[in-house]
């Protein structure tokens, strides 16, 4: 291998770095080869074929200006190269470029381009403040040196709510003390690392806040990261927290879980005290938290949790409805459908006829009668501070008269006796979401919280505990290849989405699916 | 190119990944392709030959274990391919790999390798504290929404300060208002992003805290990046803050500007307030910032200093000292000199018999002194709290006694009178550093401050102010390629270390070596 230039290389890359400081998008078409093969990957993810690069090229609006520092070439033959290059971005630091040249009848292009850039000093959709750490938590105990991400619905002494919003942050007070959870945390040992993103007034299932934007979905990149849990679940999915505490109201960890491939857990609503904690619907709202793995999940729920208040008996039963399923996609359905397989689940017909869209409008006007009674105040007082998504849901909310509100609330206790005798003592297999994380576009977002709240709104009517895990993804080490220590996919295969399913029990049954978790999750 | 793997290939990637889950070194140095032209590049920079990279692998210890969720290969005969693969770290997020495969005479090698692994929530040897943003400035001003990274020795209301140690943090308070400085710089419309990293108490110009580590150089990957505005420099030289606000007593504003290819200012002495600010020896303390670029230096000067006490007459005439100059080393030296030819400085021989070996020793003594004097009580009182290095510097302190500590406050003032003659309405050019920025070994860290200290205690004896700027990096767009918008290095050419030229002058002339500065660097 040669590290001098083949003829001409050294051209086309002056003639790359040109296109890209003009943004010249018909030069850089050119410059990447033609076809379904080409790669482009940077830290937000890989793109593959020269369509994909392209519209993505199309809505970046340009590259930051540069420069080149150095330039390393080894040369294959007189038309493949590989250009290594250090880049420094006249915004500071340094960033690396490595391509893959061939020269096409058309001349030298890109076949492969893995590219990346200097860090931000932190991803601001994901966090609004962080420190090493925010607050220090007992120096010994279970959870010791966890570091915790706070949804910023929270209470943390020494700093402001912010509630997802700026006019609210700005309006809000600087907390005397620790919402109840958070104390429970940093006394069992854990740290608070920061205070992450949010949804606006935990108010959506997207995780697209129009302030702060859609914080990232390190598993499904170029996919939102579901809410309103977003940032918790985010600083947990990419590594920079181990811990997000959160809520869900009508799936508002649940979805994020299933959305990024984590571990959550709703809890029995009122099992854990929600002082400290700015409402959305206080009937449904729930304290719950995000890992990556079900062991820190149960190990967090030792502390926060209540002693179940049903005694565990036996192994629970897992059951699984067809019916439910059918309210998922056909991916998901299909892969939630192989898990309970696994897991052993009981198929049954119990919930064939149980109205999910009646009930889950029953959700949507109890729910939103207490959004109104709880923020419709502020909200008129601050006309154009919410985003357009959570504007829209308040204004919905505000023509919810007392009457319906309360006739809401006798249907719900209806529907909340279904609920326990549906659930039993069984534990229910379901979908934690109706589709994987969507693409951000606004109209497939709205079609994607109706469906998926016909699925949470179960656990959201009955105050029901619902633990959410990862179905599998990919192949596991097989016996051809035993020293294959990480688990290999098929050359050139796509990842898929992750899928989460959700488990359901009774009230007051949160530890024991806990530990039904990490069962479930060891088989896997 | 085709998409299937040539033979043996698969295999060996998961040879090598399995080395790498291991910490196999001696078949991760077999899987690397032997020679001074293997390529090895990660966000922290890139390494360049087998021993290199073999010597990087073996100071780590060991890759977090992760899988491989895409593997895409692109191969270009039957004895090269490139891989690229997409990672999923056990600890969380995605990163991505890209590898160039040859088959040698021993089998599959990688040639080059370029990985990114997910950033951390934020870089804790550059930060302590960081958020969106910490305090939000004047809706308008001159620095409106520009961001500041503060050093942790600033006032900053609502929080700690650190000085950067931990014993220090847990025994502060809760700060009630900002340091002056601080205040000015949001009353102009400047953002606090954050609190930046300190070496202890100032107390060091190598930016290596024993807490928090040594702060990464962006220019300078593998180098130390100078202190004690270690952080704050960092900050800006990644992009992550417009301007580090810092200190400068014996150069901790000059170093880490030279070491990272910065811009920075010391200020007259006494001409920006302290209030706020933990002392180190306050009549040495100066506050500093800085920047990437002249023009924002000169932006933050309009607004934190006082107007020039000296008319600036004509244009200053630039000098230059060869026998300043052989205090540096040579590399350093010829840059600072070939940037003082181009600037059109004039030589001195005016300061060829100054001893600036004595001048230190005076510096050092006086600086020691008063730092025992401010925190002498404070590190009896807390034995083991300080690093090594800091607290065997307060430890020769603590031996100078007042009688010494008084006789060089005297020499200070003959010096300084000496000082304003030699410097006159002169601006002398002079390295800003003795060295470009040396690798963090001990032993070298030791000789290579008191190198320094001979150079930057010019400024500190005369209360002076220091304007530094990087001298240029690499060649310039030439006549030969003239849409060659970025700049080309030469192709296989490492990138040098930033070298700083430093700019002084009499007191009070602060405005005027900034205007300098500006032209300089448009010229440069």
């Amino acid at each position: 291998m040669r590290t001098d230039p083949p003829s001409g290389l050294l051209v086309a890359l002056r003639a790359y770095e040109t296109a890209l400081a003009t943004d010249d998008l018909d030069a850089l078409d050119r410059l990447f080869a033609p076809g379904p093969d080409t790669l482009r990957g940077d830290a937000t993810g890989l793109l593959v074929g020269h369509d994909e690069i392209a519209a993505f090229r199309g809505t970046r609006g340009g590259a930051p200006a540069r420069r080149l520092v150095e330039v390393h070439v080894r040369t294959l033959d007189d038309d493949h190269a590989l250009v290594l290059a250090v880049t420094e971005p006249l915004g500071g630091g340094r960033g690396q470029q490595t391509q893959l040249w061939e020269r096409g009848p058309a001349g030298w292009v890109v076949a492969a381009a893995h590219v990346h850039a200097p860090a931000p000093a932190f991803d601001a959709r994901v966090w609004r403040v962080l420190a090493d750490p925010l607050i220090v938590g007992a120096a010994d105990g279970p959870l010791a040196r966890r570091t915790v991400a706070v949804k910023d619905m929270f209470a943390v002494a020494g700093q402001r709510v912010g509630a997802g919003n700026p006019t609210w942050l700005a309006g809000a007070s600087v907390e005397p003390r620790h919402a109840a959870a958070v104390d429970r945390l940093l006394a069992a040992g854990a740290d608070v690392r920061g205070v992450a993103r949010t949804d606006e007034l935990a108010y959506s299932l997207a995780g697209t806040n129009a302030h702060s934007g859609a914080a990232p979905n390190p598993r499904a990149p170029g996919r939102v990261p579901g809410g309103s849990s977003s940032g918790s679940a985010a600083a947990v999915a990419l590594g920079q927290a181990d811990v997000g505490l959160g809520t869900d109201t009508g799936g508002s960890i649940r979805v994020p879980a299933s959305y990024q491939g984590l571990h959550g857990i709703r809890t029995t609503h009122g099992a854990v005290p929600t002082t400290g904690l700015v409402p959305l619907a206080p009937t449904f709202d729930t304290v719950g938290w995000l890992t990556r793995d079900a062991d820190l999940l149960a190990a967090v729920g030792d502390v926060l949790l209540p002693p179940d208040t049903a005694p565990p008996g036996g192994s629970p039963r897992l059951v699984v409805s067809r019916a439910l399923l059918a309210h998922a996609d056909a991916d998901v359905a299909a892969r939630v459908a192989a898990f309970a397989e696994h897991a052993g689940a009981t198929r049954t017909d119990r919930w064939d006829d149980v109205d999910l869209a009646g009930w889950a409008e029953v959700f949507r006007v109890r729910q939103g009668w207490e959004a109104w009674h709880a923020h419709g105040a502020w909200v008129r007082a601050h006309p154009g501070a919410l985003g357009a998504d959570v504007a829209g849901r308040f204004a919905a909310a505000s023509a919810i008269d007392d009457e319906a509100g309360a006739a809401a609330a006798v249907r719900r206790e209806t529907i909340r006796d279904r609920l326990l005798d549906l659930v039993g003592d069984d534990v229910l297999v379901l979908p934690a979401a109706s589709s994987v994380a969507p693409r951000p576009e606004p109209g497939a977002l709205d079609a994607v919280r109706t469906a998926t709240l016909r699925l949470t709104c179960i656990a959201g009517l009955g105050g029901l505990p619902a633990v959410t895990l990862p179905t599998p993804l990919g192949p596991r080490p097989s016996a051809e290849a035993p020293h294959d220590v990480a688990g290999f996919p098929g050359v050139g295969v796509r990842a898929a989405p992750p899928v989460g399913v959700c488990l359901v029990a009774a009230p007051g049954r949160d530890r024991a699916l806990l530990a039904l978790a990490r069962v479930l999750t060891v088989g896997a």
